[in-house]
C-alpha cells in the first residue's frame, strides 16, 4: 500500500503566511456565548468571575506563545499581537489563528473550576472561533486597539444604563432600550446618576476599560536589558528594514535567541485595566511595540 | 469617544471563503504530542486509551457540526469533511479550522479524566492546530483519504515491528531503526512473524486502519429518507451546479431545513475502523458524498 | 555595490498558482471601450470591423497559447479558458491573466489598421483589463460560458431595439430606454416586427451569438488522434484523479509532450458563432474539454 | 433566455484588493525577450532605441495613470509604484497589474515604428507579463527600489565585459564565461581598463543606473503647491493614520480631487539616469514619497 500516488492532494494545500513586516493579530470570540451566559446565569452587565477566567486563560496563552508582545480583552473577546518581526510557524496564518484560539480553549475549559466551582460544564462546551489580520504600521495596530478599547467602552457604558434601567428601574428590556435610543455619552452619564446615582467613572476599571496583558520589564530592566535584548533579538542591522524580513533567521546566534526566549518565558505578566488609546501606556513601556534596539522607530 | 474614528481598521480583514462546490477539509493535528506521550506515558506503539480519547472527542465534533459528512483520524490527527455545498460561516477558512480545532480541544480536555482517571492534565494542556483545504472533485476528497489511511497503514507497521524489536527484541531505538532501514512491507511483516509470532493482520482494527465517524441513515432510511433528505437540502434544481452555490441559500424552505438540521442531530454517529481506500465503505453508504437527490454523480 | 542586503523583499511577493483541478478562465474586458467606440465612430448597435477585430485578435491568443482549449468573446470582452489540468506559468493566477490580456491588446493595436484603414489609433490607445477565475467541475465551467452567452443575447436584443428606435424611430434616447422599460424579449422581439419589419432570428449570428474560437480537430482525427493526444498528454495514469495534479509533470515523455505541442499549434483554428448554452456543441466536440483518454468523464 | 440561472458563477470570483496602507509594485517584465533581441538584432550588451522604447513607455504609463507616483526600469523590466494611499480599481491586484501590463504594451508596440523605422514588428509581437507585490513601509518599498537598481548595476558591469571580450577580445562566448567567472567588480573594472581602455563609470549612465521616471513639480511648486496638493489629496484628517484607509473616499470634495488629478496629469513627467539606492534622489524630491501634508512622516 505506497502511499506515493496519494501524496498529490498535498499540492491543493494553500500558503497562507502572513506578509513580512506586518503587526499580526489574532483576534478570538467566544461562540455562542449570549446563550453560555444565559445557561450559567452569568451577572449583568458585567459578571466578574467571567471576565477573570478570560483574563486567566489570556495570561496563560501570553506566557505560553512569546511571540505575543500584549493581548487586550473586553466581554467575551481577546485579541493577541504578534510582533511585526515574528517567525513563529513560519507566520502561517492558520497555525496561528488555531494554536491561540485551541490554547485559550483549553484554559477557559480547565480553569472553569477555580471560578466556577459551583457549576459544571456541560455541552455545548465553550469554544472560541479565531482569525489573523495584518497591520502594516504600528500606529494602524494602535488604532485597531483603540477600536477595541473604544467597543468596550461604548457598549459597557449602555449596559451599565440598560441593566440599571431593567434592574433597579424596573422598566422590561424593550422599554430600556427605547430609553436609550438615540442618547449621547453624556446623555447615558446623567441617566445613571440621576436616577440611581451611579458615577460611570467610578465603575471598575475592568469594566470600562477591558484588559491588558503584556510581558512586563521591571523600571530598572526596561532600560538596559529590554534594549540588549531586543537588539540581541533583531541584530545589528546595516540594511535597516532587511530587519524587518530576515531578523529571526539572522538576528543572532542560536544561543542567544534561545537565552532570549527563557528570558521572555520568565518575565511577569502584567494585566491591567489601563487606557491604551492615548500615548501614555505606550510611552510608559516603550520596549512592547519596540523594534530594532528597543525604541519605537517607526 | 466616538468609534467611528478607528473603525477604518476593519478593512485589513482578508475575505477567506473556501470557493464554492468544493469539498472542505479541517485537519487538526496535536501540538507536541510526542513531548506529551511521554509526560503522560502513553503506551507503545498506540495507546488505547489516547485513541479512544481522540474518537471519543470528534464523535462529539461530528454530533455538534452538521454540516460534516464524515471524519477520519488517526495517531494524533483528525480530518473532518465538509460537505462540498456546506454553507456554515459561509464557508470562511479560518471560522472553519478555528471551530473544528477549539471544539475538540475542548472534547479532549473535558473528557480527558473518562480516559485516564489517574493522570490530572498539567500544563501545557493539551492543544490542536487546524488549517482548510479545499479538494474540487469528490474523487480528489477519496484519494485525500485514502492518503491519511495508507499513512495511518505504513506508519503503524514501521511502528509495529519497531516496538517490537525494542520491547521484546531487546534493542535499543538505534539498532531498531537500523534494522528497519530499507525494509518493505513484506520484509516487516515477516520479522513480525518469525521473530515475535505477531500476525500483523491480526492487529487491532483500529490500529491498523484508523477510525471513520460518520452521521449514518439506516437500511430502511438510507433509501428512502436520505435521497428525500438531500432532495430537501439541496432543493429540486433544473440548472445541476447552479445548486453547488446558491442551494444553501435556495435549498428549501427554512422549515424544511430545520427539519433536516434536526434529524442530522439525532442521526446515530457511526464509529468504524475500517478500509476507507477501496470502493466497498462508500458504495456500502453512498449517501455520505451524496449529492443532489442523493446520488454521487459526478 | 553586492545585492543580497535587499533580496529579502522577495518575500513579500505572494504565491497565487490556482489550485489544480480547477478550470481557469482569463476573461479580459476593454477599458474605456464606450468612450473609445464615440472616438472612432463605431456603428450601432454593432460595429462589424470592430467585432471582426476582436475575433482575430482571439484567434491569435488561441493560436499562441496551446493550453487554452476554448475563448467565447462578445462585444469588447473575451473569456479564454484553459484546461483544468493546464500547467502553463505553474498556473500563476498574475501570469496567466497579464500574459493573455498583454497578447490580445497587442494584437488588437497591431491588427487594428487592418480593420480600420482610415483611422488611425492616438491615445489612449485600446487596452484590457483581465482576471482569473479557478471553476472546480466542468458543468460549472458550461453554466459560465452559457452566462456570458445569456448575456450577449440579452444586451443584444436590447441594444437593436434601442437603435432601431432611435435610427429609424427618431425617438431620442431617453424616449427609447422609457418605451423599453419593462418590456420582456416577446415584448421587444414585437416592437422589432411590427414597427421595423426586423425579424430578430435573421439579425446575423455573430451578433445574437457572440463568437467561439476553438482549436478543431476534423472528423477523423476526433476519434483516433485526438484521443491518443490526450492520453499522451495526460499519461497512462492508474489512480485516477492523480491525473488532476500530476499529469503536466509526469504525462508522457517530453518528446511526446513537445510533439503534441506542434500539432496543438498546427490545428485549425476555428471560428464559430453558434450556440454554446445547450449540449450540441458540445457533444459534437467532446475533446475540446475532454480528460484523460479524450472522453469526458466527470 | 434568462440569465439568472447562471449567474451564480460570479460567486467563484475572489476578492484580490491589495490591503489599504501597504505600496503597490507592479513590475512588469518582457516576455521571451531574449529571442526578441535576436530576431531584430539588438545591439549588445545595449540596445539604445529599445532602452529608449523601454522608457517612452513607461512614460506614457505614468502619465496616463495617476496614482503612480514613481517607476524604474532597467533592461526589459519595468516596475510601476503605486502609492499607498491609492484607490484606484479599489486596489484590486488583477486590475493593477493587467492595466499596467496592457499600456505598457499597447505602447511599446505602436511606438515601436519610431525607434525601429526599418524592421517591422511579426509575430510573436512584443508582450509583458506582470503582477503586483505589497510593501507596508516606505524604506521597505526603497530597498525594493534599491534591489532592481542594484540588479542593473550587477547585470551591466558583468555584461559590459562581457561583451567587450566577445567584441574586441575575440574571445567566444563560453571563454568569456570562463573568463569571468569567479571575478569582483574591482576585477571586472580592472579588465575593462587595462584591456580596453574602458573606464566603466564613463559609460552611459542610462545602462549603468537604469531610468526612473516620476511627475516632477519644480522648485517653487514643491515647495507651495505639492503640500497643498497632497493635502488636497489626503484631506485634512484628524485620525492620522485613518487617512491610510479612508483618504480616497473621504479626501476632500470631489471637485478638489478632479482638480488635483488635472494637475497631476499636466505636471512634467521626468525621466532621469540617477542613483536611487542612497538618499539623495529622495531628500531633493520628497514629495514622490510624502504621505499626508506633503512631508515623509514614517
Amino acid at each position: 500500500m505506497a502511499n506515493s500516488g496519494f501524496e498529490y492532494v498535498r499540492h491543493f494545500e494553500h500558503h497562507d503566511a502572513i506578509p513580512p513586516s506586518n503587526w499580526i493579530v489574532v483576534r478570538i470570540d467566544g461562540r455562542g456565548f449570549s446563550k453560555l451566559c444565559k445557561k450559567y446565569s452569568f451577572s449583568k452587565p458585567n459578571d466578574q468571575r467571567a471576565l477573570d477566567l478570560m483574563n486567566a486563560a489570556a495570561t496563560e496563552v501570553v506566557r505560553s506563545l512569546v511571540d505575543i508582545v500584549l493581548a487586550y480583552g473586553q466581554s467575551d473577546e481577546y485579541s493577541f499581537i504578534f510582533h511585526e518581526s515574528a517567525t513563529m510557524f513560519e507566520r502561517r496564518a492558520a497555525k496561528l489563528a488555531t494554536t491561540v484560539a485551541t490554547a485559550f480553549t483549553a484554559e477557559y475549559c480547565l480553569q472553569w473550576p477555580t471560578f466556577f466551582p459551583e457549576q459544571q460544564l456541560s455541552r455545548p462546551f465553550p469554544t472560541f472561533d479565531g482569525r489573523c489580520v495584518a497591520y502594516p504600521k504600528r500606529k494602524i495596530l494602535r488604532d485597531y486597539l483603540a477600536w477595541r478599547q473604544a467597543d468596550c467602552h461604548i457598549n459597557n457604558l449602555y449596559n451599565t444604563v440598560f441593566w440599571n434601567l431593567v434592574l433597579k428601574g424596573e422598566m422590561d428590556g424593550k422599554a430600556a432600550e427605547e430609553a436609550l435610543k438615540g442618547t449621547l455619552a453624556a446623555d447615558k452619564n446623567e441617566i445613571l446618576w440621576s436616577r440611581f446615582e451611579v458615577n460611570y467613572n467610578n465603575e471598575p476599571a475592568i469594566w470600562r476599560k477591558g484588559t491588558v496583558v503584556y510581558r512586563a520589564y521591571d523600571a530598572e530592566e526596561g532600560g538596559t536589558r529590554q534594549s540588549g535584548d531586543v537588539e540581541g533579538q533583531r541584530s545589528s542591522g546595516g540594511k535597516g528594514l532587511g530587519g524587518g524580513v530576515s531578523e529571526g533567521a539572522k538576528g543572532g546566534s542560536k544561543s542567544q535567541l534561545e537565552k532570549e526566549r527563557k528570558r521572555k518565558q520568565k518575565a511577569r505578566i502584567a494585566v491591567e485595566h489601563v487606557d491604551i488609546i492615548g500615548d501614555g501606556f505606550w510611552e510608559a513601556r516603550p520596549y512592547v511595540l519596540a523594534g530594532k534596539r528597543g525604541h519605537v522607530e517607526e
